[in-house]
């Protein structure tokens, strides 16, 4: 339980409904700023301005996924005011509290600097990163299905990486019953993808090894499927990038050469945002458990 | 190799186009009827107008997969004329001669009974309806990631019927990390689901059984899921009808009480044209082949 929690929720998109949703079944105070346009009624939950909240008695605050832009300010689908992180807010908090968000940036870390507050980016977690490579993956599979004119099954299907969301990818296509390669560098992934029953080939040999895929799914965050590349593969092949921006495609060159290629990040919150957000809920409660 | 075989071809859709290629390849003699705005160049191909063409010379006719309306008149994506088959035109073509379509109708089994011509429905041979099982898994897929909010993986998914489309939708959701009940009524079907590690439940206690899915799909083409069985399944189901029309699901109580329900027949040709076409053309050339 989170009873005597203070926490913070400013700003955000429909995953944050289901850690409103968990914090408060767990007894938590929740303070949210930005939700004017929330209908929901939740037990403990107080919709409040930024200027008429007690900062001090603040446990925790919890950003949206995106954290703030490069001037503090938070995106909030519930509200059509601008709602704006300050260091002055931040430093009138307990020296406890901790501030959540998914990702950090100048803005953000610069301020966790001046006031001497810990940031826990929860998209950098690996536990975070492996819950949500599973709606990415189905994502992806709801692309590939959507994009193309033939079936996942009996297609070639190569996927770059074999990282948190490359492995869920790559057996998420097998089972599917596509002909997976699966592309990396180090020889302990070469086995792990050799063990998964799928094709291991290296990353400096893709030149010669995507001539013949129909669907190449990218999750390596730098220029991988260079104009050399795509130069080679053939022009039906669908491109799926999962890398953060700007993805490891040269996307201008695939469109020159016709190819079909699409950036697509941030898939968990578009395709699955309820189990999004029960993940980040999850993850969220356990921490601010551990912090008591 | 299918030389000196005289295949005329009326109208269709993307997946025709497979069929010509695959035909082609096999060096048939391939007539078009309803196809001027296909700019495709194929081998050994003609576009022709129906009462230019020599009937008495005619091996083989393969119609669209949805066959002919209810005057004979049959569809076409390639062309803006009305193309029509008539019992004249069959009764010219030499006795030996086979009709092919997807599905019948009434039009088109008394032009067959007329003529004494053989009509053979792809749709319904065993082989054709399971390799077309493994787009319309796919489609489904598609569909059951687009329309919710949850992932497929953790999932509580019912699929109704354990028939040729049933086997695959079951075990493709299972896959995909579902957790999978399956309703059936013949005792060999509870086993065979037993065996793969799905839940098996009888067909006749829907209305407990359905009670905590997240996603309902029906393959039995008859009410099944009936207003009393709806009445006891959470609104949140998300209701996903693979039977041919109109569907085993009373949309109109399904709608009243604010489930969302789809009607989804068709996929393969949908999702996955060239796949789809594919498939016909292996069953259709093996087929021909046969009868030489």
């Amino acid at each position: 339980m989170l009873t005597g929690k203070h926490v913070v929720i400013m700003g955000g998109d429909a995953r944050q409904l289901e850690i409103i949703r968990k914090l408060s079944t767990l007894d938590a105070k929740i303070s949210l700023i930005g939700f004017e346009q929330l209908d929901d009624g939740f037990i403990g939950v107080t919709k409040r301005k930024v200027d008429e909240l007690e900062w001090d008695a603040v446990d925790a605050i919890l950003l949206p996924i995106s954290g703030t832009d490069g001037k503090g300010e938070v995106e909030t689908i519930f509200s059509n005011e601008k709602i704006r992180l300050t260091d002055e807010q931040v430093k009138k908090t307990p020296k406890h509290c901790i501030l959540y968000s998914g990702i950090s940036n100048h803005y953000l870390d610069a301020c966790v600097n001046k006031t001497k507050r810990k940031l826990v980016k929860l998209m950098e977690r690996d536990d975070v990163a492996i819950y949500n490579s599973i709606p990415t993956a189905e994502g992806t599979v709801m692309m590939a299905i959507q994009h193309t004119d033939f079936t996942i099954h009996g297609a070639n299907v190569a996927v770059l990486g074999l990282g948190r969301v490359g492995m869920s990818v790559a057996r998420t296509f097998a089972v599917l019953g596509a002909k997976v390669k699966v592309a990396a560098r180090d020889s302990h992934h070469l086995a792990r993808i050799t063990e998964m029953g799928l094709i291991p080939i290296h990353t400096s040999s893709l030149i010669t090894e995507l001539k013949d895929v129909d669907l190449c799914i990218n999750t390596i965050p730098a220029p991988i499927i260079t104009a050399n590349v795509l130069a080679e593969m053939p022009t039906h092949c669908f491109i799926i990038d999962l890398a953060s921006k700007p993805g490891g495609t040269d996307f201008r060159y695939a469109e020159k050469r016709g190819m079909k290629a699409l950036l697509a990040p941030g898939l968990p919150g578009i395709v699955a945002p309820k189990t999004a957000g029960k993940i980040l809920a999850d993850v969220l409660t356990k921490l601010l458990d551990e912090e008591k």
